[in-house]
């Protein structure tokens, strides 16, 4: 799916803004792209005099470039991070954001962070980039908490991606807790593993710790009692099942449609969702769209909330300047098969 | 209540075979004699060809000692150890005892080792010298766990000792860990202290972890939520509390009583405490007398089993050379106040 967006840029700037041809090639956002996207409207969240929890990963990274380029615009000031990772905390530093640490600031007001993956009911599974035990003491300390991930991330449940659920562990013994691990789950096809860095030689975490990559084949039930059940192994420190903490989360995909004879080169969809009064449900719902070679953003009503599973067919949409756009979205019953059309 | 036993040995080796003078003030153990005693009778467990979870601490070091000179005496043979701390590892390795790990070997036949504190129920809380995570994974993993304690460790409920229940935490903001822990008791008047070594300096574990210590007022509950609720907590490793893991407890009490006009010096109760049956049992009551300058050992009857809360009154109990001593036993509802008397 992922083609460079630097290739296609050049290609673009070079469309008018008259209709496309409908003959030409799809602009398709790279993963990155959209991992940029999601991370510069969850910024948007950010108020000058907050604290911030600062994510670490591909994705989060984003966001914290861009916390770095607002304050030194001045469009935010007295903003304190607390990163959850040393290497977050090294590229904060070099964007001059002021640091603090959870000790010092135990309630934060909002956190920024990517996720592995994100299911229906907006529990993550995090921790591939080997931060889970901080990202988690962070997130489980903000007010809110903003998930930001590209569309690969959507799971129908954890696990659901073939990739690894991480659990950090202490070192000794390693190989009894990954048997205990994979024994717990042994019905859901679990294999355990650990996780080696590029030597060969196991990946240690922040905390020093080895990390077991848990594949799983099938749901592994309730959440709940499956995170108890790892936590009671001795040798389990955490796991990177992150259970009721996120507050929001920020979906980009980009998706190419077709609407009878008219053609729209490429749409990104943007999901937020919040599952503040304890029933996840899309707040917003905005449309990036390339097809003049800039992004433009359009936003559904006044923050309109559509609960669950839901259908919105040829919702009207407005472009800066007044152009009236359908839509036709169809949801999924996990949000993870979002088609979307435009007919201008 | 500590008189010191090397004290007291001249004046209990000139003692006479016939009764003692009445008048003589008893002989009182050391607690460190009590705790070589339970370390001793637990020993007693071990045969020929086992893999044994050796402990660590002040008792168990003991254990560790006698198990070495019954290999070197030729009594045991084909053991191997798995020991719960570097510590340990060390002093096994002095005595030549075979060592190897959990990895190598995930079933141990036997694991001894001491306790801070025994509630009723043969929940124990362990770490207050630091190596509880090893601890709790060498005897989670073993078919048999006998712990070893003096009776000062008899408490009626986990953190009736006034003394610190440990928890293990990652060093990075252990401030908020501790404050989290502190909160979670907040009804049982629980405070959280970082424990620290001689200099001052936070106290390490063999992990590269901090320990938080809990002084508890009450009680705090059940104690399996409380386990859950602690393990929760991002940023906990693992805790002191070790629930449902003793299967036999040998209490080590030295005891002075009259009975009538007869007198006998020193009597120490030893209580093997078993739960196979998931009930708390007494499976043996073994008595030592020092009351002739040596140790003598009694049995009752053959693994006679008694109840909960019982009375034992005038329990026959036999001489190695046929003299018959009546002892009288009370023991209150969580065994930790024995009164024993006898006649002879």
């Amino acid at each position: 799916m992922a083609i460079a967006w630097s290739a296609k840029a050049s290609s673009m700037e070079a469309l008018s803004l008259s209709p496309p041809n409908p003959m030409s090639s799809p602009v398709v956002l790279t993963q990155d792209e959209l991992k940029r996207i999601a991370a510069y409207k969850a910024v948007e969240f950010v108020e000058s005099g907050m604290v911030l929890g600062l994510g670490t990963g591909s994705t989060a990274k984003h966001a914290v470039d861009r916390i770095g380029e607002l304050l030194r615009q001045g469009k935010l000031s007295n903003i304190v991070g607390i990163p959850t990772s040393k290497k977050t905390e090294e590229q904060a530093l070099s964007l001059g954001i002021p640091l603090a640490d959870l000790d010092s600031h135990p309630t934060i007001d909002l956190a920024i962070d990517g996720a592995d993956e994100v299911d229906p009911h907006l529990n993550l599974v995090k921790g591939r980039g080997g931060s889970l035990l901080r990202e988690k003491m962070v997130e489980g300390a903000c007010k809110k908490f903003i998930v930001i991930v590209d569309e690969s991330k959507l799971v129908k449940y954890v696990g659901g991606s073939g990739l690894a659920m991480p659990v950090e562990v202490v070192p000794i013994w390693w190989a009894t807790t990954a048997r205990k691990l994979q024994s717990l789950f042994e019905d859901s096809g679990c294999v355990a593993k650990l996780r080696k860095d590029s030597k060969g030689e196991p990946f240690v975490t922040d905390n020093g710790n080895y990390v077991i990559d848990l594949y799983l084949k099938k749901e592994i039930g309730d959440l709940q009692v499956a995170s108890d059940a790892m936590l009671r192994i001795t040798g389990v420190v955490e796991h990177g099942m992150f259970l009721d903490m996120a507050t929001t989360v920020i979906v980009a995909g980009s998706y190419c449609c077709k609407t009878g004879d008219r053609f729209l080169n490429s749409l990104s969809a943007n999901l937020l969702i919040d599952d503040d009064d304890e029933s996840s449900q899309v707040l917003l719902f905005s449309v990036w769209w390339w097809g003049q070679g800039k992004v433009l953003v359009f936003t559904l009503g006044e923050e309109e909330t559509v609960s669950g599973n839901v259908r919105i067919v040829k919702e009207q949409l407005k472009y800066e300047d007044d152009h009236v756009y359908q839509l036709q979205l169809l949801y999924s019953d996990n949000f993870n098969f979002i088609k979307s059309s435009s007919d201008y």
